[in-house]
Formats: structure tokens, sequence, C-alpha cells
């Protein structure tokens, strides 16, 4: 009856797909590496995108929206950023396509060569800072707090849904600044934006640092980001913030006078959060029977499945669910009544389960006699049988209750991975064990750091803030260090 | 003081762009054809998306995300739709750059050619119906009712910031049904949607009709469209809504079982609106000062500036606005408060009244003593001295007020400048000299169609709904027919 799903235990990588595919939240296409969310998977993006942006606008920031399409030139103008990005893209030449002389459909127009290739963008600080340098001349235009939501493409080898696809929508804002200090806190303020979402909205309990320089971001000055922890013990970057110096505003010549009239070259930060999201949120809650979804975010909250023999029974159902629809409704609810007759009680409780609706109310004549309705909640499979009256308000009190339990329940699992390891053997021990994050004295080389990842696949997800100082020995080449970094291995 | 606008009379596109550049809705970017959106005019867009995607999801819509990028074997499945579509768009042929062996930045990687180029999608029901073909089965599975909002490319070779750019944004609606009859009534659901969104919010009065079989989109059976009319004469198409018919269903092979168990292909739309609209609103209400923008949707409806000489009067005139602004955002109004102290107050009129604000609340110590404030309003630009008691209240209505008020002189202008006319000299004169639309006969032949816009430029909008059928002889031809058709010269 209900649709199979491979087990964590058996293939987790298995499962994560089925979960993505059989749960209707995105689906393959025929465009390699690309993938199509499909509505309930683009609503619950849309729940995201929403929460996000009323935070970024509280915070003065306003949108935007600039090209798609990048010079190629202006990748270059930047050392470090061509480093990072210009190399996987996807490249346009041409600008029209005519019909093939032998009449196969068709084909790309020799005549109609670009004078420049452009870029499909991989990240915008090229084309945006171009921008800037015709909007920024003095103090008063500062700071510029801009955002974009877009869609954006890197022609990765290796793709999965949502984690790593070669075209993805995210956001990325864009400020500058007249002082290092003002973008460095807008940096980490953007950073605790980013830490309350996801805590707070999506229930995933985040770990906030800053990346060593060989994760850095290419252009970036410090680049700080959140790290999540999924079900089978991996890290997964959520988020990230950085503080990009005065390097864009070099490479594309942006200075501002100052109060003093004194010229100087502007601060800058971008960061950005992206569909990847979506992808953690499935792999920290979901169970082997579906997604299960945080109700701060679920696209529907509550499904109501009436259960009943004859037009009469279900008429006497209907008329006390649509009294109860409207309270929910008006308690800012999202809630549906499925009384489609297309299917059986038995096949919708096992269908939204699978869609992760945090919380099922069943409702039949014999209940209705009794003035109660079966509830059941999503998270802990637990049912209980609640009486209708005041029902909406219990509901509205289990969806915070459910929100609450998920975090804990997250975070519970997170704290209880975090590994503080004295030696290699316990590192590669715990890797290979049970993974998480292994909190590891590390010589602060980047040669260390690449040798490490050879070796086991771990990477330094972060170095936490506040991180507490303390005198100890690398774990792989015994040279002192001063602090502990995360270890693990990473979506 | 003011930043220069170009006067209607002496410069009607010089005008458009001056606005849509000074009262910083857009600007040109350093690739051919493509605009930054910036902040002033995405809120607008943003207003009219959010206020559209509730219209649609009232209806039962629901928002999908698919790939920016089609196979180029796509397009030719659809044979109207590769000669609609597939002529100047922008086509991806590599995924790799490298750097250049002789140092000069980068260059693309010749050893990285895809093996079919993919084209930036122009639009998307090829890319979509590829995907429908997975989904639907069943009469179960329809009505499929599935909207995307997305950034499309289309080469143009001329282009004006957002009447007609190489990227644009845009909502693309798709659907799929069990029967000609549901799509064509979805078709004109969609179609009314539109027009109630234009008139309502943008207070743009338009015409409901049908193109003719020229102007179909390429692959349509039937385009439905709102046409609008611009201050200098000329009609802009502001949205259309296509009935499909069987023909991307046969394309794609798109079969569903119905209800007996029987075969049949599924009936499909197409509906969309871009940020074209944009554009129509600006020329539609804007005057020699600047923007003029319909409450519903202006990013800001109301800016209070205060008038003052020192702290002390400053103080007092902020408690005051403090308090209004509490009743005025209580009441739902987007109010700014602009006591910045970079600028003089008759600056600060000037530019909101560039940017469209609907009212300015201007509030001195002289006032405050009197109890009244000076209210202007935008549109009429007419200023009255108001009592601060219950100004939110006044305030609310106003806005009210001004909405009807620019629709209604849009609509006497519109209704002003639709001429009927019986022969060719007449119409003629009357394209040189008022514009606007013309009611006239026309044989119904795409020869004659063609003739008359090669002649003229002027192109036929629609064949309105409801059309009076009248005996008539067409204007060029002379030959005999059934009714009046609107043509006009065209953005």
């Amino acid at each position: 009856m209900a649709k199979e799903i491979t087990s964590r235990d058996k293939d987790y990588a298995q499962w994560y797909n089925d979960l993505v595919l059989k749960g209707e939240l995105a689906d393959y296409t025929a465009v390699r590496g690309c993938m199509v969310i499909k509505p309930h998977g683009f609503a619950l993006w849309e729940n995201m995108r929403d929460q996000l942006d009323k935070m970024f606008k509280a915070t003065g920031h306003v949108n935007a929206y600039f090209p798609l399409f990048i010079p190629k030139s202006f990748l270059s103008r930047e050392a470090a950023h061509v480093e990072g990005f210009a190399k996987e893209c996807a490249v346009v030449t041409h600008y029209r396509l005519k019909n093939d002389p032998n009449g196969n459909g068709v084909i790309v127009d020799p005549e109609a060569k670009l004078e420049e290739e452009l870029i499909v963008r991989p990240t915008s600080e090229t084309i945006i800072w171009n921008s800037y340098k015709d909007w920024i001349q003095s103090y008063r235009d500062l700071p510029l707090l801009i955002n974009q939501w877009a869609n954006v493409v890197r022609w990765e080898m290796r793709t999965r849904l949502f984690l790593r696809t070669a075209e993805f929508l995210w956001q990325e804002g864009h400020t500058a600044h007249a002082t290092a200090a003002e973008a460095i806190a807008e940096t980490r303020q953007m950073l605790d934006i980013y830490a309350t979402f996801a805590e707070e909205w999506m229930a995933l309990p985040v770990i906030k640092g800053v990346k060593t320089a060989s994760e850095r971001f290419a252009g970036a000055e410090d680049t700080y980001c959140i790290e999540a922890l999924m079900q089978d013990g991996k890290a997964l970057q959520a988020g990230t913030s950085h503080f990009l110096g005065q390097n864009f505003a070099k490479a594309f010549d942006v200075k501002f006078s100052d109060k003093e009239n004194k010229l100087d070259y502007v601060w800058a930060t971008s960061w950005g959060v992206s569909t990847r999201l979506v992808g953690a949120l499935v792999m920290a809650h979901s169970d082997d029977e579906g997604l299960v979804l945080p109700p701060k975010i679920a696209p529907l909250q509550v499904v109501i499945v009436p259960i009943y023999k004859g037009p009469e029974q279900k008429s006497q159902i209907d008329a006390r669910v649509s009294e109860l629809m409207a309270q929910l409704k008006k308690a800012g609810v999202r809630v549906k009544y499925d009384d489609s007759d297309n299917n059986r009680p038995g096949w919708k409780f096992a269908e939204y389960e699978m869609k992760g609706v945090p919380v099922r109310i069943a409702l039949g004549a014999r209940d209705l006699e009794n003035n109660v309705v079966e509830v059941a909640r999503r998270d802990t499979k637990e049912k209980k049988s609640i009486s209708l009256d005041g029902l909406h308000e219990t509901i509205v009190q289990l969806l915070d209750k459910i929100q609450q339990a998920m975090f804990d329940k997250a975070r519970a699992y997170r704290d209880a991975h975090i590994t503080k390891v004295d030696n290699w053997q316990d590192f590669e021990k715990t890797l290979d064990g049970e993974g998480g994050f292994i909190s590891a004295h590390w010589d602060g080389t980047a040669e260390t750091e690449e040798s490490i990842k050879q070796k086991t696949k771990a990477t330094i997800r972060c170095i936490p803030l506040n991180n507490p100082q303390e005198e100890g020995k690398c774990i792989l080449t015994g040279k002192p260090s001063k602090e502990r970094v995360l270890f693990a291995r990473a979506y």
C-alpha cells in the first residue's frame, strides 16, 4: 500500500533519494545535474524563503535583481575569485539557432558567435560590484544593503538532489560599508540570522564558526559558517557569510569619499543560503516512513481524514470538520480536509506520513458520538484520542510542542556526536565509527589540513566562535596547537 | 535641485528612460540587453508578484521550479514552437573555463564541449511537458495546475528597459486538463485574473481579447490577451493566456487514461506576465516630474518630512510623528519618516515626487501649533492643510481615493482614444494623429493584416471578447467583414 522506502540502516544515500522522490519534493530532468523542484518541495522552500526575507528586511536589507550572465573577463578581475569560480561553469558562446539545412531540427548558427563569452552566474560578486562602482561615490551612499533571490549554476560533476545540483536557487546578500568594523559586524549579524533561522524555524541545531584559510570563499578575507549534523554522522554546511575586505572594491575600483572628503575603497560582505537547506532538513529529521517536517515551515501543518460509511455519516463529519477548519485557519494553521473518495483512509495515512505533515486528525462516526478525534503526531508517531472541545487550541499548542521536540531531538543527537579526540588512532576510529564532529587539535597549517583530508576525507568544518583557548598537540603532526577545531566528513 | 527629466512632449521615449533611471527603478549593466532591477523597481515588482501569487493560489495553483536549461532538441519537438522560439536565444555550448596558457585571464576549455547544446529557456513549455509525461498517467492526476516564477532569456536585438530586455523576470503557468472545455475555461479564468489585477492593483484599464492567428503564441490554438494604452497613444500587451490544445501533449507524448480507461492526449494552457508590467505602469501614469505609482502597489505609500529649525522643534515634531507612524502602520500603510539631515525639505519633496510616493505629509513647527499638516497628493499635485486629529483615517481614505482616481483618469484617456474608423484615409490619419486604438473592419486574412502592418506599423491588438457582430468592409481591401477589430501601434 505505502510507497517503498529504503531504510536508513540499509542504505542512507538511497533512503535520502527515496524520500526526495517519493515525498515529491523534487525529480530528475532531462538536463544533466538539473532537477525540478516539485510543488511540495517548492512550498517548503517558499516558507523558508519568506521567513528569511522577513528577517533580512527587518535588518534594513532590500532586494534587487542583477543579470544572469557575467562577462567572462569579469571573473578574472579578482585573483582568488577566478581560481575558485571560473572553472566548472556554463558558458554561453552563441545567441542564435537556425534551421538545419539537412532538415534535422535546429543547429547553432555559427554566424552568431558572441564577441566575449558570457558565464551563467556561479555567484554574483563581480557583476554586482561592477554596478556598485556607479552607485557609490560618497559615504552618504553607504551602507548599501542589497540581497538577491536568484538561480545560479555550477557545473558539478557528481550531483545529488538538493545537496549538489548544477542549477540551484539561493539568496546572495552583497553589502558595501565605509569601514572594516561595520562590514565585519554585518558579516556576523547575517551569520546570527542564519543560525536563528536554522534553529528556530528548521529545528536544526547549528554550530557557528569560522572557516580555515583553505576552506574560505574565493575572494574572502574570512568566511563564517553554520554547520549542522545529519543522521548518518556527516556534517553539512548550512550557510556562509563572508567578510570580503576591500578585495572586490579594488578589483572593480569602487571608492567613496568620506566626511573629510578622503577617498578610500569600500568594505564588502556577501552571504548566502540555498535550496541545499531543503536537503539538510530532510536528512536531519526524517525517518524510514518518510519526511518529518517542522511545523513552522511545513507546507501543510494539519491534515484531517474522515472515516465513514455512507453519505449520512459523511455529512455529519463534514459539518463538524467545517467548524474545526474555520477555527484552525483563524488561528493561522495551514490545514487541509482530505475527503476525496479516490483513496481509503489507510492509504491517506501513509501518504501524509510520507509527505511529513506534522499532525493528522482522523475523525470517524463513532468518534463524533463520543465527541473525540484521533490525533497522530508525525514526529513521534504517538496517537491520542482528544476531545473535540477546544481542539483547535490543543492543536496550536501541539504544533509548538512538535517544533520544540524536533529541535531537542536533533540537538541531543548532535551533542552526543561531538567527540573530543587526542590522538590519531581515536580520530580514525571515531570517524569510521559513530562519525559526527570531532573536536581535536591541529597545528594550524594548510598542509596538515590537506593531509588529514587525503587520509580520511574529513575536513575542518570550522573553528567555533568563542572557542576556548587550550594548549595541545596536533593529532597528526604532534606540533603545538592553541585550540581545538571541529573535524567531520561532510556533504 | 531636482534631477532633470525630459518632458513627454519633447521626447516620450527619452522621458520614459529618464524616469526609469532617475526614479531608480533599473539601470543598464555591462551585459548587452540585460538590466539590473534596482531596489525601488524590485520592491514594485515584489508587490505585483505577491498579489498575483495570492490570486493564483486562491484559484488552486501551486508553484514549482523547472530547469533554466532546455536541451536544444526539445525545441524542435513542437513544429510551430520551434519557429517562434528557437531563433534568438542564448546557447550554452561549453561547461568549463581554464587558465589562458598565455596568461590572459581565462579561456573556454575546448575539451569541455557539451554533446548537445543547452538553450537558456525563452519559455518553458518543452522542458515542463517533458516532466509532465512522467507525472500524468490517469484522470486522477488532472488537472495539474502549476505556476513558475523565473527568469527567461530572449536575445532581442533592440532592447528597452523593462519593455524589452534580453533577460526578464516573469511567471509562467502551465496547466494540464482532461478536456478541451476545462482547458479553455482555465485560459479564460487566468485572463480574467490578469485583467482584475491590472485594473484593481495597477489602476491600468485593459481590453480583453483574442489574438489573430498571426499574433498567436508559437504552439497555441488560441492566444487571449489584455491590452493597455500608454500616454503616447501606443498600445502595450500586458499579459497573455494561451489555449494550447493537445499540441504539447502530442509533442511530448503525454496521455492519460480516463474513468473508462480510454487513453487520450492531455489538454494544455500556459499564461504569463512579466517585468514588462513595470514599464507599462510607468508609461501609463507618470508625469514630467517623475513616477506616479498607484497606492496599492507603491513600495512606499506615505512619506513624512519634518520642517524645523533647531533640535527643540525637531523633538516636538518627532514625538507627534512617532504617534502618527504607529497609527498608520497599524492601519497597514507603508510609511517612512524621512528626518535625515543630509538634505533639505525641498530636495526631499522633489526626490519623493520623482519616486512616485502617492502621499507626502509635511509637518512644521507652526503646523504643530495649529494641529495641522500639509498633505500633498502625488497624482494631482494637490496640497491641503489637514487636521492632525484622526489623520491616519483620512490618509487611508485618501490612498483609496488616489487609487480610484488614477484608474478613472487612465480609463478616461483610454476611452477617449478608441476611434471607430471606416476608411483607409481616416485610419492613417488617426494613427499619425491621436493614435490609440482604432476600431475598424478587416477582411480576416493574414495577408491583409501583414500588409497593414507593413504600411503603417499598426497591428491587430485583439478581437475584443463579446465583440458585437456588425457587417462592414475591410478598411484596406474593401472585402466583407463581420466584426471590427482593434488596431494600434504597439510596444
